[in-house]
């Protein structure tokens, strides 16, 4: 048997998270990582073909441009989730953090060769 | 082209929660439901056959007691995950405010004959 997943306090696990868009893995799920990222500037264009995009916004206020449809402003507190195969790009003026959930393996770059290693923290 | 969800501001959204262990569905992605509830006392024994479920803590806080293994304790901004085929029960001694994902559809007493319906608010 399996032991199960400790408790994860998910704002302790962000003083672990230091370099920008890069997000790291701090629990799963059937499948899906919970990931936290820290965010500052502006990130690729980039496309989840095969999967949605959970964004929650833990501190700070970020910008979700998608090509086909209006920006979408979110601030602490805020989740959304961006379509699979709609092109999108965070903005963030100020720093912040996000926690996404999609399923292992996925790249945040929408690319395996330009992606962030997997890394669990 | 579906419209994108909207953006949920989480802390709002649990003004909607209003009977005790009784999830309600704020967003869906890959056909996992984002279920808010809240919780005081103790909830039955119940097992989720195929899925796992995931638990993060808004507010308070709450014991998982698990048949096989000893109870874990979470406070506000903890993350727990209990593995698919784990008995376990939520055990609230103040009231809590809960933020659970699993798939659509999954009977939150692991018993659809007396589940909560699912709805969303």
């Amino acid at each position: 048997m399996a032991e199960p997943p400790e408790a994860v306090n998910i704002g302790s696990k962000f003083d672990g998270v230091l370099e920008l868009w890069s997000p790291r893995t701090v629990a799963e799920f059937n499948g899906l990582h919970v990931k936290l990222a820290r965010g500052k500037g502006v990130f690729v264009w980039h496309t989840h073909e095969d999967t949605d995009e959970l964004f929650w916004i833990q501190t700070g206020s970020v910008e979700i441009q998608m090509r086909d449809r209006p920006a979408v402003r979110l601030a602490a507190g805020d989740l959304f989730v961006v379509p699979a195969g709609v092109e999108h790009r965070p903005v963030v003026d100020d720093e912040c953090e996000l926690l996404l959930i999609e399923p292992a393996n996925t790249p945040n770059t929408g690319d395996v060769a330009t992606a962030t290693e997997e890394e669990w923290i």
